[in-house]
């Protein structure tokens, strides 16, 4: 592997807010614009509007399907990996990924947040879970500022 | 499937206190004395005390294991499977269930609450996460009668 | 674990002949009075009839589903796990066991022979495919009899 | 999903001859110049080979990984999966292309033609397993054409 390729995870629900959608949207774009790579659970809500931010800033995200197709796909995913696991592949989310963004999110999000923190991988939060070891964040960009640092330390 | 088996997960950590395992324990004889078929993770700590409980009971219990192997599993375990997905298996512990009964733990046992709460089933929980809708409770006696009695409000 | 639990998988398709049905339950029957636990993927046709030899005869069967719950399980299945990957499921069958025994089956029974053999497990076979490594066998009490022999060979 | 993207597994084992090497290269080229995404295994042999021909032809490959880190991937890989299940992975491999095409392999690749035959998807060929269902091919770019054939024939 390319050692300077970092890889993050936008996570979040299909329900959001939409205060909630256009923080992530704005994530995906930072996130896009620093070349690192997206990973998202590629369905609707909050992962559609990362997938979009990082599409429209020209950015890749890879989007890890529940399903065995294409259909629950939203149409800014880049790259689709089809696990047909369901939520068994909120895990494999957080195993490829350096570091988590949590934007609101319910008890699937709650898994997410619970992996990434098991793992000893940072994870920020917005108007999300109150988790011992999330780092709660108020704007895009610092959430975006925090992961980096955070995942920079860790090396 | 015989309509009338229950199914229910103990779920917690391997680093756990001498209250933790000794709730652990006494929860799995109290299962097994009912005839309800229990679900670990199959290894050490809370797992382990709740599989000896089930075992000396006469009883049935599930390792739903990390490895591949054999070599993980506690030496109560009346029926192994082996994943070999590490803790991606915390999903299918709770898939396998009707509702859990946390004791302790760390982000692994969160990310199993998390399931259970996001699939719809009940948890109850001594000394563990304060999510809402997990229940908690300060006995073994309280948490078999207080499970027993959400999953049957469920059917 | 106790080291003496022998435990072994039955493979093998929905769509099946008469005489392969036939030949499943016999295998059935004739593990479960061994004390065998028999790992089927707890569907219908030979997981079906598979099954339903091991609990006639009074022994237990652990279905690994390809569900999230427990409608597609057979009347059968004493131990459901629900594992809700679909076919990934194959493998984790495969990963539980000593050694399978194949009758008939399409692609997905290949996918767990080939499992099978991939670590280095025996596996036996009743008019199923012809695969470097597996053994054909033609009778129910041939299958059983060289599959314990060839899991002790292993030890 | 912008539903012009092709992608086209490319499966095969570790240990592989000088000739499967060279034509997983070559294969790999090929398909990143007719801008099809490329997923593979993510490890050495054959996988290998097959990413650092797309990657050399300015493409993208995806490595979906046996492990939960990085360690096992090649270089070459431009976007790695972390799944953590071992070859239980191979079914996720699958189910993310729409073909693939086989290059030599051993009983894990034999897994992969398997679920792509029990997917209805077509796979395509060279010096490997005798599947009914597989389509042999003998040179890199007759591979490439076929698999494109077969995959419109399936639209």
């Amino acid at each position: 592997m390319a050692d300077n390729s970092i890889r993050i995870a936008i996570i979040g629900a299909r329900d959001a807010s939409e205060k909630g959608l256009k923080f992530a949207y704005e994530v995906g774009r930072l996130l896009a614009e620093k070349n690192v790579v997206v990973y998202t659970g590629g369905a609707d809500g909050i992962m559609e509007a990362a997938s979009r931010g990082v599409k429209e800033a020209g950015g890749i995200n890879v989007g890890i399907l529940k399903s065995s197709d294409l259909e629950m796909a939203n149409d800014s995913v880049t790259i689709p990996v089809m696990t047909g696991m369901g939520d068994l592949r909120n895990g494999v989310i957080i195993r490829s990924v350096q570091g988590s963004i949590a934007v609101e999110g319910s008890y699937g999000t709650l898994s997410e947040i619970a992996y990434t923190l098991s793992y000893g991988k940072p994870v920020v939060g917005y108007n999300t879970w109150d988790i011992k070891g999330l780092v709660p964040v108020d704007t895009p960009e610092e959430a975006v500022k925090r992961i980096l640092e955070l995942i920079n330390e860790d090396d």
